[in-house]
């Protein structure tokens, strides 16, 4: 390994890419040396996002696996499901380890895949052997990793709440509601009318009740944890009047009648030692967490319900400061480099 | 009853008020006679309001029943929970009609009121009298009720969205949770540290969770529904950084498997002819019902759940304007004046 | 003219015609009989802003003089400079009275036009008798016209401000400044990447500085008020991330020292009476405007300078509120009809 | 001068603090040793600012000159005006070197002072010696100071963006104006009714025209760039429903015609080399300097006015940031280190 991580960006246009690219800037041992697009002609990076002019001028390249191997150690794929698994065999055969910031890899079941994103997988070798970038649950495989799945935003805030209260058999796995809440970077940065500032601003609404592709990645990690492999998780989303920012109240049954110390011991002892995880007493509230890879946690219990409460970031926990965090358990490094 | 109906609004100086002031401007029937609040030297209205120099610049007077009898029909008290029911005996002596907005006459056991508002009921003679005012489902009482208890905001949204459903016996009523969330000015207009622009601003998180005092009047009204009298609700409100706005997403739990067709046609029986119900096949949100006393419904069945949500203005439909939907009909005008 | 005055909206997919529609729900001698739309096919209004279901669920139908006539005695035109001028004629031969939101009959030069809209007028008979319609200015005009220029959003703020001081030669008319900023709605519904929420959001910035075509408006305004006919006005534009409000901060420079008293009292004489100007001692705000006809007006000396500030609601005084008030003042029915 | 310089904040509870302690946890050679608070009792900084739970756990203390020189080698004081100049002597002779927020040394005439905070100056001594930080003016004078007076946030802004035109002699020193619109933290944390979330948001508004106590710190440091020593600046600050950024828009007379070209000339020459200010062919906008130490300057000419237009993000390059700026300078580091 060089002393600098070279890191290429694939997909360079997107809010990922651009907090991937901010964040590296305050990285110690990684730098971005590449990025690359689908658009043509290829843009200056700072033409598309004008904050960046003078911090990051490069031009943007042409995706091209050779290529991006002569530059780059590592790839960070901020493609859209369906593009990523196209190139990630070829950057693989190259030697380029590859966080993948799409649905592509997360799923290991390849009708899971096919049912909610309604195309066939084409890398089924590769989808065995990609690992799901939740280091709180799977680092030690990330670190022998090439290629890691890096996860979704409210999945990520989701499961780090509910995992510890399903993997220690305390609530029913069968009845798990996790209702959220977003800022609208969330849905990326193509302008939309739903999204138009005077149409988004003093707005709150529920979309996609039941049918967010996130649920069946937040149920598949549950059930991981589930002692008999099996869960049943409804997912309802919604969209807040800010930029940033994921907020999950997860409801969980309790099988047995517990209480919100033992609630909240159970969290402590899932998350000791982990550098991200920060359980709080208070509520947790996106702002607390905005621009940090952090997840704010607290439990409560009332009406017979155990209530887990999730805030992170979602363009840096639930997205390029996680990717971050792989890249630096893949590679060897600090977990926390350039995230603390 | 005089040509134009005269009103009183007792504690003048809160956003609720002002929302009173300004739908009345609008209303063919009624109008502001005269303004009362607690404040020693008593303010110039539009002093509080700038808003509305020129266009109410009525003078506050002491709150004084005989006074209040001399000038208006019917008195609008938004007033702090505890404060009411000092005043209501002595103004329904004086014959004026009252619609509170606050929590003093909505619960209607003293022991649920002692136990959640902390305080002993003090005038359970009309207590027992008071009608929860939820046209849509006490309309005749309304009708001739000299005391309504205007409803508050979440329970507002919260059971015209499940009443139908626990009504209809098509869901557990022991499992009911309903996540809300509010724009900020329903935590009144007292300036407090966490509701300063900068903290609020970009702001997303859940309080009081099981704990909030909307939780039980949500409840006994949902058990008024149940066909065996009693429901269990769990209840979360959130926060969101926007000025007004209510939606509640509660999920409900089907005895028996249920069709999104027949759960919108129990919505749509229940609702059949309510001037200001809106049933939706898309997504209510709370930018369609702003400044309207509208409440927008949908429903969705996922995941073995039935999924209610309802968006109303929480100080339209969730205060103000319920009150005078209420006034309406308590003083034989037609429901709908002044209001759509 | 008819017991009930019929609007046609011509343009019926754009935030002023919304606005327009939403006016005129509330006007008590004038309805909205037709919507028209230049889209094929030709959608339900309350497709395209779902707040309006079964609120205003008229189809919108295609643009036709005659079809139009029929069924309205005033056209309301919504559309973009350059269209309104094609549509203009047939619609006034077919004796329809004509309110244009578009720029098309603002500017009485057919030079300043194509100058500043890069096009050449093809309707200079129009263009001729059109009134500009500002009632503060042209009232007794704009009382018997048969088409009415709606101004400009800025336009109207930065001249109901400067013009008292202008007309009465208290200020150099070379030496004009107008600061103004302006909330989203301003800038159209059509999405585009700067408005898009996370971009928007948290986000302040100049405009088109010098160059906005509402500049050329001002002035000739202005023009019109100078004792030699000619000023010269430099107007700056900036965008607030806000739905709606314009507020001005312009500068005049006195020809000799002129006390805060007298330019108040300049303010106060030339708008005593005016049912929609409001002189405010404290300063002038968006949200005091919100949702009003109305323009709050301030003034203040300092530095050698006269500063006077100027807030409306852009869509309101700023668009369709103002076009409801000259077509009450071309049809005969009270000036503010519909708009208190 | 140790290997890890040791800051001490003194007045910890409000925006600057906060902002200046998460900028040092990023800095590579210096920390947050102390935090000084005038409340009673003490609170812990992470329970006034939940946000940094877990980064930042330091408990306040009393502010003591004694207890700060054997803590640390500098001190950071954001205090408000009047206070400051009370602890400054005690500080500089412990041998502490001190950067003041506040206004307290930022006039060099203590007439100023008397006329603007309405106070008599008590530490005349340590006026004099002390150096305003904006280090693009001052920065050899920065480099040898024990006593540097930071900035107001509206001063950066306006300052950087006319001295260049002033200096060159291109405009005329007497004909001077600043527009300028802030977000919300500008104004403080404490909570305050006008700044009450709900009467924000939605609202913009000019504030103190004229009268604002920035507009004397603006003339001085443009009398310091002036060939005749002395200008005349009106000063005009709005306030944007936003957390942070400021955007002054400048307005320049030349005294002979300019090309625009020249003018960006002008500044270019001015700021070549300078690290943190970067001159834009667009448009500044506050997004674009969000959470940087950076300014963005453009520069117009339009009907016989230079227009400059300056953003920062008040909270950084106009308070926290530039005061590490003037630590860096002051203390012999890099004068980027931990600000790029």
């Amino acid at each position: 390994m060089p002393e600098h991580l070279r890191v290429a960006i694939v997909g360079a246009t997107g809010y990922a890419a651009l907090e991937a690219v901010r964040l590296l800037e305050q990285h110690p041992h990684a730098e971005v040396a590449m990025l690359c697009s689908r658009r043509d002609p290829q843009p200056l990076f700072s033409d598309i996002f004008s904050a960046m002019r003078g911090r990051c001028d490069l031009h943007c390249e042409p995706i091209d696996a050779a290529a991006i191997a002569k530059k780059a150690e590592v790839a960070m794929l901020c493609l859209p499901a369906g593009i990523a698994m196209e190139l990630v065999p070829a950057l693989l055969a190259a030697g380029v380890k590859v966080i993948d910031y799409s649905a592509d890899y997360r799923l290991k079941s390849p009708a899971d895949y096919q049912e909610w994103y309604v195309r066939e997988h084409t890398d089924l070798e590769h989808l065995d052997e990609a690992v799901y970038g939740l280091p709180e649950r799977f680092r030690s495989e990330i670190r022998t990793a090439r290629l890691v799945a890096n996860p979704g935003c409210y999945p990520t805030a989701a499961v780090l709440g509910a995992a510890p209260f399903v993997e220690a058999g305390l609530v029913d796995p069968q009845d798990i509601i996790v209702n959220a809440a977003s800022g609208i970077s969330g849905a990326g940065r193509e302008p939309k009318q739903e999204h138009h500032f005077p149409e988004r601003n003093e707005n709150f609404e529920a979309y996609k009740v039941g049918e967010h592709r996130h649920m069946v990645e937040i149920e598949r990690m549950l059930d991981g944890c589930a002692p008999k492999g099996r869960t049943n998780v409804l997912f309802v989303p919604h969209l807040v009047p800010m930029e940033r920012g994921i907020l999950t109240t997860t409801y969980l049954k309790p099988l047995q009648p517990v209480s919100v110390e033992h609630a909240a011991q159970t969290l402590a002892q899932a998350y000791a030692d982990e550098p991200f995880v920060r359980l709080r007493s208070g509520m947790p509230c996106t702002r607390d967490v905005a621009r940090t890879n952090l997840c704010d946690l607290t439990v409560r219990v009332a009406k017979g319900r155990l209530i887990v409460v999730s805030a992170i970031d979602n363009m840096v926990k639930g997205a390029a400061g996680q990717a971050i965090q792989n890249m630096n358990l893949m590679c060897g490094l600090d977990e926390t480099a350039g995230l603390l």
